[in-house]
């Protein structure tokens, strides 16, 4: 089977609506290319807005929750995965993307980031930069920066090229 | 959104060819109710069979990994999720199904009976019958048997009109 | 370093008296030899009374909690590992120890003598018997069963002598 | 009982020989209080020197693994918790510490400061400081700077006066 590339779209679950609009327009994007969007799946922030852009246009929504049940996810993910693991959780959100894409957010965020590194998963930051992180550079993956959702949908298509998925 | 139901099948990894079979049927049973088939993602015994049945007729499969990537899931896993973590992800399995359904196996198996009695799940056995085990009749759900596939999906369908989904 | 082996020990979280006293009796005996008591870190049931036994002893007692706090370990629990995780954190009891002793309980005692079994790891059932578990003889560990505590020890000492740690 | 107070040692696998010898001294000084270390229990960097401090000073280490055996733990680990869990017991390691103290490394102690920021717990960093990152502010703990091992016992000394802990 030919599986669609799962793209890791994390973010704070309360942010500006700058934010919100372009985590909902690159949910609707990653749908358009019949991607399917992975997030921590609850109903807030970057997770509910990205949800709702690839959902509300037809795309594939997987959500991997820190709960043991699935009371607290976003209407939008068709597949809620309940962990029970709180924040643990954080780990396989990066293990099961192809591409992670960070929006802004706080410490959970910047973990998944870090994670991702750790991991060696391709990372972009979608609308602000990285600067002097410890461990940027030590990782095997790279950190790409993208000004909006059409960007980062340019720059995946990039990664998967050069075979980085 | 309206979700799919989530059916977790678990079992053995190395399994008689009566087991495989009927692994396969369940899985064609359960995407022809537009059910979701949610198992352990390796390319072996009930989890390859299973996937297998539900993929070939259109379902949508989701593997729970053991690994952190996705090298040994079964082709026939649509979406993999990559957790790293080893046995942990058996109680990913049953806490992200709405209904368990056991296939004969061993002690990963029996693990995944037991940690879906202690999260209250409702698990359905397929081919054999559990007698005598500790902790079975003080935990929150039941046991259901069901000889074949077919009774499976009925049974399926009581338990979820009972509202124990 | 010489490290001390280290004991885990389970069981339900609401058993009788006896269960209680054998539970304490047990962790007294492990206190004794210096080796070191290692449960699911809780205030109730089996994990209070074998703690209890090895910490008024002299003991070490290592605790892995299912919380992100230590506010529900007993207090008779030197060390306790927050997993966060919850019931994913019966995995790392079993990992964590070199034999496991399961005292009488429920669905969840029952899943740690799964995992152990899938681990390869020795199990001791102290007062009652396991019998026509799926599962059981297809693992590459053994099942042992002792009436009392006193022959918990001498169990774990033979274990130990045949290089099964 | 009175417990201990567990100080979580994070930092690098592969470091520079100042950095091993700060780790050193800090578990040295750790283990003279009577504290805990608990760290990621490899044997190598950060985790090794840390462990080694402490051990030989006659502290109690505990280390949690990411392995599912003890085989690759430091031999100054007194109690190894083998979670078979990868990076996601970075999590486990700042839940179960009082107070975590980042050694310079790399993602991996990125992780792991982020998720301590994110679970509200204080956090050091010893000899480098973390300027800019997304998120600091934004959580409930706050992050302490000490230069030297013996600033970080001053400063552990302070969070638990001002109840911290």
């Amino acid at each position: 089977m030919d599986r669609p590339l799962v793209i890791g779209v994390m973010g704070g679950g309360n942010v500006d609506p700058a934010t919100m609009e372009n985590a909902y327009e690159l949910g609707r994007l990653v749908a358009g290319q019949d991607w399917c969007l992975l997030n921590g799946g609850r109903d807030s922030g970057v997770m509910e807005a990205s949800a709702k852009g690839a959902c509300e246009n037809g795309g594939m929504t997987i959500g991997i929750l820190p709960d043991d049940t699935s009371q607290a996810a976003s209407p939008y993910i068709r597949i809620p995965i309940c962990t029970g693991m709180g924040m643990a959780r954080n780990c396989i959100n990066v293990l099961s993307s192809d591409v992670v894409v960070a929006c802004p957010g706080g410490a959970g965020t910047l973990s998944e980031i870090a994670l991702a590194l750790k991991a060696g998963k391709p990372v972009i930051t979608m609308g602000f930069k990285l600067n002097e992180l410890p461990g940027i550079g030590s990782g095997t993956s790279e950190i790409f920066y993208a000004g909006t959702p059409q960007e980062v949908i340019k720059t995946i298509k990039k990664i998967v090229q050069k075979g980085n998925k």
